[in-house]
């Protein structure tokens, strides 16, 4: 089939060349077609990017929590992952982006469907890319916002709630709040700028994190006589190379938010998000390491690897507009705020296991508020996407975890919380044949 | 015939008095070229994907085997992977895929050439893709089925034997049956279809590991009394990221085997698929979470993990036809096929260390019967193919582990065995600073 | 701003189809761009890859340092990513590549700074990429080039004095030696030739390591007696990890050194780029794995593992112009290296912790060498660049280790280095719930 097509194209052009340009509009040139090819591909290469955040947010939280809890923090990720993929196809993705629904319009409540096989360049929106493509790239962002929350609640939530609370987060509540500003909702048209999601994914986790930490408790001996008891990682190398994944996946995860990739304006640009995204993560990390040999004497690697992501998430609302340099200030920024808010939750009994609220929160809104500081929106439109952002998620977040608390419990048995949720919960230890210490 | 076809096309522009014309047959444009630099670059991004699952293979089956056994089971990952990266350049590329063989004809047995350096584009085969693209492309499949073997045999397996099994592998089973369908040969004529290796790859793969089961026998202890003592893997993180890996790198399987990305329907197709296959692994892992809920009381994750390879392996028959929810189903049946039949394969004391054989040679022949469903073949050409490579792998791999068997022994001695194969056949531990449980 | 644009093309097409012509030249089409997209693109995909290998380091360098120094040795690879990140922006991408200082002009102390937002096709350079994006792509390699030192220097350098070493070699030695040849200094004029760095990333990295270790001393009790205690890396798994990460990200690092991607030519070379590249590593692979079976009995993993570097090392010189079996002679030799040199660095007492000396500086002087025999350049002109990029870069590193030793000291003390560097100088175990063998 291929063959006749292109036979009968040369045939053409053979025959009459004056013809060219109708022959062009039945089968279009890269002219046409170029731009469309490019962002589909930068969609589908952003997506696995940042697919593979969730392999990074599994080994960042796998050795962070104590070997007894290992096989339940990776159940969590990757049914947590599994969950938002199925979520986001059955509402997510035509909740959030149906031109209709837009955050106030009736809600649509239809599963995605996909283009037909082998699309005609003739029905392709030429000026976009592909729906698969862009359902791809746009689920990942969902299973992100989720796995924020597992990190937070690590140790001690049991699995099924924390598994209904991400049904609920990634089918309804975020596709909802997201609508608002990508949906083309109100917050868009208010001015509100985030360009990959410093409040619409990572403060959105953060929010639902945060309500969730709080009706769920600390962990069991965390705060003991107004003490802050540590309760170090079980695996800080499986930690470190969650960072490097995650600081990896997000080249994709900003880069392909340029939406386009097909006009050298586009691709520079995606260039431009690469470069400062790096810079803004490097920042954060060397300003913790700083941070923490001058304030405890000794450098935390925890602490350097949650200034790379603190930095990530900062640069995240703006990757493309500020300067290198500028990326620095303000991925350093993201460093500081780990090194001090960390211990300041600490200090509310707020027991957040892998430091995900610092990041994912106080660093996106920080991140949001920078935007300013370029010029890409005003200060009062940043901070009125915050909150609404901020209110929305906390309020419902706590509204849901207090009915599941109510329904069926959201924590494990004190027995269990201490015998480790490995064994309790799933009979199957991470790392059996190790002696624990 | 390329190269005429080219010519003629060329020597049409020429005849024509033109300048501008004959000046673009000079240099041609991207109307020309721009779907061979995509095609090829699909090959190059998919591949490098695919090799990255030979990464997932290694850390899937280090973290399911005991730790006496892990320096063993990297080794032979590394060394499969590179005698299959050898073999298939001496004669497994153009075994497969000559055009003159197919299966039938005479064998080819010679080595590939790659293009020249700074290849002009007269030259070029601008239909398709660089021969080095598709020959690194290509070369990725066949060390996925060399690794679906050393998984199903580990912890007993002797390294050298294992390791001239994967020579024949993959210089001469897998190019000989590869070429049957992707090369041209009888079951593609007879409209058998596989569009990125549910039979080619995984079920022959499998057949190869059941084969080697059976002539190697269980593990000692395994079956006692008439009772499965399970042997829990050492590192859940290590077996969790392997399957982020291979999850990751499905996407270039799947997706690079569209074999084309310089349209609108093909890089939109190329989307569907990444769509398809995250869907099916995602319900895969879903439903065999449930499943060992309902069934056991207790999530397992061993079975998540492999539910979702399940439901990978399940829709690569078929990632581009089905809808999103008919990949849902298609990957679901996946995961009840792993829950179901992992348990099975122990009443036939057929001992399969990390459940290679149901994720990839039962739930291969389910998803290539699957590719009926969505009308692309008939059942009876699927079941043919199917008992094709079923029979001619399964035989030829039984011959072969006979024959290994008898000439130089294939089991370590169970001394070797119960020490670990670590110290007692390599003298190095994996994780010598811990003491064993 | 973009459907205004698409608004007046549309108007013009309309109005005056005549002029369609003209409105192309104010908008240019895909064979003016579409080479400059792709290879911006191919140093996006080639960045992010070679960004990955630090993650491989990371890892490797983890798995092969005893267990108390895990913390320390990822502390290290985070922070001289980060640093190095930081200098390339501050002093080194301008000291390297200006056109103005070119190793022997006035050196250009310069920070970064990127193209505007929203480039217009006008102002690229459209025979090339954007700056960006080869701004990141080369940011990449002067960290692998740190973090080769690292490894080899690993349990017993003090932190800080490491990263001052980092942020003198990735500012000042690496750009200024680095323009030499890339920034079109005296050796490129001199016809030295070195694809994609064995002498100026790889043997510039194993310089300053070497120069480092001998300065530093070995490990307390590594060399007692007479004799070579081996001290076994702590986790395997990790190690073999770090080397698959590498292997991949090493796809980047020569592919996207073809600097070009949009035409046939070039597309296809990046092809013969990435076959020959993993062919090196696969033969590099399999002769360690032949020769430690010959010479000790046994097969030896992390012999292995740097065998597959070593030939990865071998090729990056020339990865282009020889053939599949060119590229295995290559790499093959980088294993025979690996596995002669490791014991040789022994009788020096040359104490290299993870094997980096002879993987990355004398694999990298024999694949500078090989490219005379693919006719690339002259026996003389590969000596010269060789000796040229050895004195200078082992030289000042001498001079460095020696000032840095004489200042501030750059070895813990004895009791540390008993203890381990992660309790002693960090205060934080890489794996505290298991217990020390």
């Amino acid at each position: 089939m291929k063959l006749l097509k292109t036979l009968s194209v040369a045939s053409a052009f053979t025959a009459l060349p004056t013809l060219a340009l109708a022959q062009e509009a039945a089968a279009p040139g890269f002219d046409e077609i170029g731009p469309y090819i490019m962002t589909t591909l930068l969609f589908l290469v952003g997506g696995f990017l940042v697919f593979w955040m969730a392999a990074g947010f599994a080994m960042l939280e796998a050795g962070l929590v104590r070997s007894k809890n290992v096989t339940m923090q990776l159940t969590k990720n990757i049914a947590l992952f599994s969950t938002a993929a199925i979520m986001y196809w059955l509402v997510g993705f035509n909740l959030m982006y149906p031109g209709e629904f837009n955050g106030y319009f009736a809600p649509n409540f239809v599963p995605t469907v996909l283009e037909p096989v082998g699309l005609a360049a003739a029905d392709a929106s030429l000026d976009y890319a592909s729906v698969a493509s862009d359902f791809f790239f746009q689920l990942m962002f969902v299973a992100a916002t989720a796995s924020i929350v597992s990190g937070a609640l690590a140790e001690r939530i049991k699995l099924w709630p924390f598994l209904i609370f991400v049904v609920i987060l990634t089918g309804i509540m975020y596709p909802i709040t997201g609508s608002w500003q990508w949906g083309g909702g109100f917050l868009s048209e208010l001015g509100f700028s985030d360009f990959a999601g410093s409040t619409v994914v990572h403060s959105v986790g953060g929010w639902a994190a945060l309500a969730g930490a709080i009706v769920l408790g600390p962990r069991l001996g965390k705060y003991k006589d107004g003490k802050v008891n540590p309760m170090p990682g079980s695996n800080l190398a499986l930690a470190t190379l969650g960072t490097f994944i995650l600081w990896l996946g997000w080249f994709g995860f900003n880069g392909g938010s340029q939406l386009a990739a097909g006009t050298v304006g586009d691709i520079t640009d995606v260039g431009r998000i690469f470069a400062n995204t790096n810079m803004a993560a490097a920042s954060g990390a060397i300003v913790a390491l700083i941070l923490t040999q001058v304030m405890y004497g000794k450098v935390d690697l925890t602490m350097v690897l949650n200034g790379a992501l603190a930095g990530l998430v900062s640069i995240t609302a703006e990757p493309l507009a500020p300067s290198l340099f500028g990326s620095l200030l303000i991925g350093g920024v993201g460093g500081v705020i780990v090194v001090l808010t960390v211990p300041m939750l600490d200090k509310f009994k707020i027991d957040d296991v892998v430091g995900a609220i610092p990041v994912h929160l106080i660093a996106g809104i920080w991140g949001t508020i920078a935007v300013a500081f370029s010029g890409s929106a005003t200060i009062g439109a940043q901070i009125t996407g915050i909150l609404a952002y901020g209110v929305f998620t906390f309020v419902v977040s706590l509204v849901v975890w207090f009915i599941l608390k109510a329904v069926m419990g959201i924590r494990v048995s004190e027995e269990a919380e201490i015998q480790g949720l490995d064994t309790s919960e799933l009979g199957m230890e991470a790392y059996p044949d190790f002696t624990k210490g």
